[in-house]
């Protein structure tokens, strides 16, 4: 936790004194070693059950005999394969350290010190902290059923407003918005004004009305939708994310990214992931099965969940999550307590395989039990 | 290149529009490709020619099935091990996506527009793009026989200075600091400034004044020693490098640092490789021995070079270097012409594996040829 009293503060940028890191949820072997547990499931970090595809890790191994050379710093083969599945340019592509570094890059490029940046309650954290770690300021939406509410977010946008950051779907909720408000909202925007779609969740929604926002990237030259290999192509390990833009945009995103930003199995696994379609079918149905079950089960313990169109389900639990989520733990059930993104009686729960599942709505019977 | 014309500039950080990315070497494949070559060789990157050590790459095939999990956000043990390797607390240890990161994010937490850093021509090109990328001043001390000249760097430390940069030994000239001069110069840096020794070639300078600068922290509060995985441990490909500091330094970094800025395989690898001394010491040995071969060579072909400590040798061809790289690569041979560096007359030449070098020595004998 950040030190109040650190004596170098004084030499630091000001917004330094302001900035929390995001914490992540930790290693199962560290949590296992933490708490005395072993064989722990865990289902606190949205990764696929299924892992990666078997090309993606074929690609991994290829690269073991070439750890000593630099990667691609212009991630040729990566932009490409990128820009062909989405039939844009090259040009257009920005990759990130994950999908976290592009929306770093963002803030980086279009946020200071004076400027603004809008975004909503309960959406994701990194949104506060790029803004943070820059000195702008941030604009916080109130949130309508726990999901973006569009118009609260352009009553906020004025004059200073630089960048809107807009997770569709929306982690830790699971909420998402309809291709009709969303394209009306991004009409709406002034010109000075950037807007990220974070699509991160992408692969998982199915619901007829759910946009691809890269398509409409020739309408909108100020829109830059990001993308993650860390969900469902199952690459978390590895930190591989990519920004889509206008070329321009593109452009000067690429002047603050370190050229070596993604390393050189995460590029070669990357571009395997895209090309396994089957893959991410077989994901995505694995998903939407288990989703449905485990929704069911909450419900039939009487828990109100959020309705989700992602790889997880946020549950209210009635009470304080934080006790309920350190009982579970010690059950070897490893999910998340999403208080500090201002629900304190919500537990986030990723979707695993089915006997993961079942071990969850196990112990969740077992630690709410009266 | 950097497009002034660009119109979302209007929109960005005013730092944006003096912003020129680093330009990384080309990766051979596409090289090769451009230039119709086959079987080149790359010694324009300052890799270890004998790649990686069994144990990290061993380490790295054992992560190929954990591929879908986060990375551990804290680097548990990657940072454990570093502390243990330099006998300092792990609180002392930033981890990066190469030392590249460490030195960004030195940047975006000590400096910011109105503030100034310091450091010498002909040093590293990270120094000037990580100050211009946060909006502070450039302060640019002039080389002392290509090196570091203190005196002169001290000359320009003021009020408004707040970080100091110093390479030693330094890319891309190979010269080095002894450590009374160094201990000297960091003794009469005021105490808002915060002195950054960047040790990347560490491992390869056999010098008997040569310090060892992460012994000196209990010393200095106010400086920050850099190392990087990308050298001798042969380990480019993942991007890891860290930064030792005091404590409270470090926390102040780690505000900034993104929590999976290293990667999963990246972090496994590296602990493997610092315990792996053996390997080290093949691999220093190696450069000792080709690095006089290729330095003699260089003279036979009667240039002169700059007496280097590191696994490169920066040569002055006496004309332009950028033509001479060219017919290099030509022949299949990839070195690195240094105009950007302010030595448009030098070439930088990575020590590569025996036969590599003889290429590189036939090669440009060929192309010198009147």
């Amino acid at each position: 936790m950040p030190n109040p009293d650190n004596p170098f503060l004084t030499l630091a940028a000001p917004q330094i004194a302001g900035l929390t890191p995001y914490v992540p949820g930790k290693p199962l072997s560290e949590l296992e070693r933490e708490h005395g547990i072993r064989e722990a499931v865990k289902l606190a970090s949205n990764e696929n059950p299924l892992g990666c595809g078997e090309a993606a890790q074929a690609a991994y191994r290829d690269c073991a005999s070439e750890l000593a050379r630099y990667p691609d710093g212009g991630a040729f083969a990566l932009r490409g394969a990128i820009a062909e599945h989405h039939g844009v340019d090259p040009a257009q592509v920005t990759v990130g350290n994950g999908s976290n570094d592009v929306l770093d890059l963002v803030a980086r490029t279009f946020l200071q010190p004076g400027v603004e940046s809008v975004f909503s309650e309960h959406a994701f954290a990194v949104y506060p902290i790029a803004t943070q770690a820059v000195g702008a300021a941030a604009r916080v939406a109130p949130a309508r059923d726990f999901g973006h509410d569009l118009d609260a977010m352009a009553a906020l946008v004025g004059e200073r407003t630089r960048v809107v950051w807009i997770a569709n779907p929306n982690n830790p909720t699971g909420t998402w918005l309809a291709a009709g408000p969303l394209r009306a909202f991004l009409e709406g925007l002034p010109a000075h004004v950037v807007a990220v779609v974070d699509e991160a969740y992408f692969e998982y929604v199915a619901e007829p009305d759910y946009p691809d926002a890269s398509r409409w990237l020739a309408d909108f030259p100020n829109l830059i939708v990001t993308r993650t290999f860390a969900k469902v192509h199952g690459l978390a390990a590895l930190r591989v994310g990519y920004g889509l833009s206008h070329p321009a945009v593109a452009e000067l995103l690429n002047r603050v990214r370190h050229p070596f930003n993604v390393n050189a199995p995460a590029q070669a696994a990357a571009v395997a992931a895209l090309g396994d379609r089957a893959h991410v079918q077989r994901s995505v149905e694995h998903n939407r099965a288990e989703l449905a079950r485990v929704s069911a089960g909450l419900q039939a313990l009487g828990l109100d969940a959020i309705p989700s169109v992602c790889n997880f389900v946020t549950v209210d639990l009635g009470r304080p999550a934080g006790p309920v989520d350190q009982a579970l733990l010690r059950e070897g059930v490893i999910c998340r307590a999403v208080g500090n993104y201002g629900l304190p009686n919500h537990l986030r729960i990723s979707i695993g395989l089915a006997d993961e599942n079942d071990r969850l709505l196990a112990a969740l019977d077992k630690v709410l039990a009266p």
